[in-house]
């Protein structure tokens, strides 16, 4: 017998459908009347302005400046780089006109610009040529520059957060006077990445650097961090790019050093995403919505009065809000904890289930029967199978900083247990790595997780991948050390490679 | 005798080119190699996120919640309201391609869309669409939404800050069920957006209505708040505007109301943007660079080690850091004083000269015979006159919320001052007006400042100002409510209105 569940299809039904109705239970985003441009509504903003501050803190807490570049790029600036423009120039907007004049009873596109612009899909070259002007001598170094921008990447297939036209993103850019420092800058704030992503949004991920064909366009080396999908699929959640002096030349970013010599200076570039947004989904969301992280959780506690009749409501309502304050008193993660009380004139039921798919990590109804008894009933939605629980209404404010560190570290444990089941690190021959991923990317119960098995380094071998959808995610930080023989060729090889179909 | 000042020209010498020398000196932001696009350089961009932080928190306070819409909007949507896309068509940047390709050695624009997309000068339409879209009954009203995003408006004629083609705003969006409620909405956003910039920002200004010529385009009514520069000239620093049902027919918003008709929605919008950090430069700055208000400096008080010799570096390094460490336990405006101590190896004074044309409140030396004496010299930036100042080190930490206070006020008062000499009231007849203007916008000596004089409402008579470059900036709300002769036709008029060249 199946039960019945908020969300419609469940995850075992269908994954990918299952992924847009939790995002429309819990009302976080939608289409726009432009192809692949979201709508990110209340909610889902919500949970991007607090990620936003747990990456922003830690931004500036490491010496890094918030500055703003143009929106646009002139054509010819983008074409600067070689290997960027060959991975960026295939999908981009691009600005041709400058105004709209009546023709008839319809407007068209007048005044054509002498150079067309790129609506920015990064923003490597344009702010490399201005740090190529400010920066003189090695005294200028390092430059840690970050933006808080929305950039244009055009999709085919854009899905909600993942894969939009549009998304909003930061971008760390920096130059350096080593090689050394600029690696040790990559490394920096790809551990940033980490933190935030396992310590507040409760998502573990494999820290790694990608293989060659994997890299940023135009990058030395590129580190990410992969994470498991509730669908065994990997997710790149954020990368950093060590570009050594390629974008340096492009753009002559010049220093001065100590001896008087002009030097290349050695930059770096790394950024995330709205399509954390995405990840946190797929990581968390059960069959019944959204399962916030309560770091990033706009309320993490909701009061449902519960108001039979009308001359309740008073009572009911002040005792709420006596409840609310108490809860805001509490601390969690040097923060106050934040309780909203949902007075509006519905259905309390319906309220509740609405909190619930929005992933409240708790939702306490309180009407005249609990008052009277003096105790507190709620749902922890990391326990939805326990159903409501009632603790005195004097322990109930007090315990709240235990229960929400118990739910991030509930999600955060079920991501990695999951994990964990899902890969495999018992492959021997390229055949059981075949078996193991199922015949190729399109087969029904073809998504089984990440592969953890030896890798000879050679480009080509990547080749055999394609057949299967599957790519290197990462070579793991964490290596074993030990010596084996390549999964896809055979060869004697050391370094243990991630394997997996990703987003 | 002319005294040295930091800046070249000096106010009076050419405050238009005085203006662009105080945003380099104070090295803030400067012009990109796309026309018209500037570069928010970190000083620049950490005063604005000061004033956005100071924005959002209000904007919340009364209700609102942010979301994102897209950057993009289909040429058909923007052509739905007529009035708005006569004010907004001729300056908007228009996307006609998603690709680029290669054409030999160069690139060029393929792909091109089915339909032109324009790049956001505003989003009523767009975020119209989707609450008309969201909003089903009187229930779901107010409906409260704000945006923090960039916009593009064409510029032929860019200056930083003030006139850029593309910038940095917040709108705001709301739906209600009355008239009343909406109209009470936009005097409510008004009135934050006075405390913002004369509590915040320092710099007092006129509150008041737009008279018909100058609503925003589509809107019933427009609310706004001008501010003198000390060029005498108006700047418009913030408006909120009364759409009336206008914009809630062209998407067609409609609720059903409490007795199941279905009935339009009235609308506002609000928004103010980067501008202002102009409007703070030209109604602060002086001969020697920034004055900064002290709510919106990075940082409020900046500490020079002076160090002579190597061997003094340490000493002097622990105790300027022990001082900022006091500093910062100290807090004005319910924050804690931000202090930076400048340990850069450049010479002392190049640093104080740094931080005076930066508009730091407040610069301290600290050198060996400062700490052997247990003094703290420092200088206002509001008191360069008074040179240096030398108090026991143990009050210094001590006196500066009511030093940030005292600086605060100063500007303001200083603004007010001003604004008050150069307004004049006493103008009784167009041929007086005319005089008091001079001839035409370009003469030299025309910035003559403000006068309140009485208005008759009537819209033909406007035409008399565009001759001198004058335009109605508000009907102030603080009337006098005394009866006289319309400056500009000499009918019987009973409001009072504010004349001035503006931005």
């Amino acid at each position: 017998m199946s039960r019945k569940t908020a969300v419609t299809p469940t995850r075992a039904q269908n994954y990918p459908e299952w992924y847009q109705q939790v995002i429309r239970a819990a009302d976080m985003a939608e289409n726009s009347s432009v192809r692949g441009c979201m709508i990110i509504k209340p909610w889902g903003y919500g949970i991007w302005e607090r990620l936003q501050q747990q990456l922003d803190r830690r931004f500036k807490e490491t010496g890094h400046q918030n500055c703003y570049f143009p929106l646009f790029i002139p054509m010819s600036l983008i074409a600067t780089e070689a290997a960027h423009v060959e991975g960026f120039a295939k999908e981009m907007a691009v600005v041709t006109h400058h105004r709209l004049v009546k023709d008839g009873d319809r407007l068209r596109p007048d005044a054509e610009l002498e150079e067309p612009l790129v609506v920015r899909p990064t923003s490597e070259m344009i702010i490399g040529q201005a740090m190529a002007d400010w920066i003189q001598s090695y005294r200028d170094l390092p430059m840690l520059l970050n933006q808080w921008a929305n950039v244009v990447r055009w999709e085919m297939r854009p899905r909600l957060f993942l894969r939009t036209s549009e998304f909003l993103w930061q971008e760390g850019h920096t130059a350096h006077a080593t090689a050394e420092e600029a690696m040790e800058e990559t490394r920096r704030m790809l551990e940033i990445y980490r933190q935030v992503v396992e310590d507040v949004m409760a998502v573990p991920v494999i820290p790694g650097e990608k293989s060659e064909s994997e890299r940023f366009p135009g990058a030395d080396r590129t580190l990410t961090i992969e994470a498991m999908m509730q669908d065994g699929r990997a997710l790149q959640a954020g990368t950093s790019h060590f570009l050594g002096q390629n974008f340096a030349k492009a753009v002559n970013m010049r220093y001065q050093d100590r001896e008087g010599g002009l030097q290349y200076c050695w930059t770096t570039s790394w950024g995330v995403s709205t399509r954390l947004i995405g990840a946190m989904i797929m990581a968390h969301g059960d069959d019944n919505g959204l399962r916030l992280p309560p770091m990033l959780a706009p309320h993490q506690v909701v009061i449902v009065p519960i108001i039979r009749s009308p001359d309740q409501r008073g009572t009911v309502l002040e005792a709420a809000n006596r409840l609310a304050a108490r809860i805001r008193e509490q601390s969690w993660k040097d923060a106050g904890i934040r309780c909203h009380v949902d007075e509006r004139e519905i259905p309390a039921p319906d309220k509740r289930w609405e909190w619930i798919k929005k992933g409240v990590p708790v939702v306490c109804e309180l009407g005249p029967l609990d008052i009277e008894k003096g105790v507190a009933t709620f749902t922890m939605r990391n326990g939805l199978d326990e159903g409501r629980v009632s603790v005195p209404l004097d322990e109930f404010a007090g315990s709240l900083p235990e229960r929400l560190q118990a739910t991030h570290d509930g999600l955060y444990n079920d991501v990695l247990a999951y994990r964990q089941a899902k890969t495999a690190t018992d492959l021997k021959t390229f055949e059981e790595f075949r078996e193991y991923f199922g015949k190729d990317n399109a087969s029904s119960d073809s998504n089984r997780g990440f592969a953890r098995a030896k890798w000879s380094g050679n480009p080509e071998s990547e080749e055999k991948l394609k057949e299967l959808g599957v790519t290197i995610r990462c070579l793991p930080f964490d290596q074993s050390e030990t010596e084996g023989r390549c999964i896809l060729t055979g060869e004697p090889a050391t370094t243990d490679a991630i394997f997996a179909r990703a987003y």
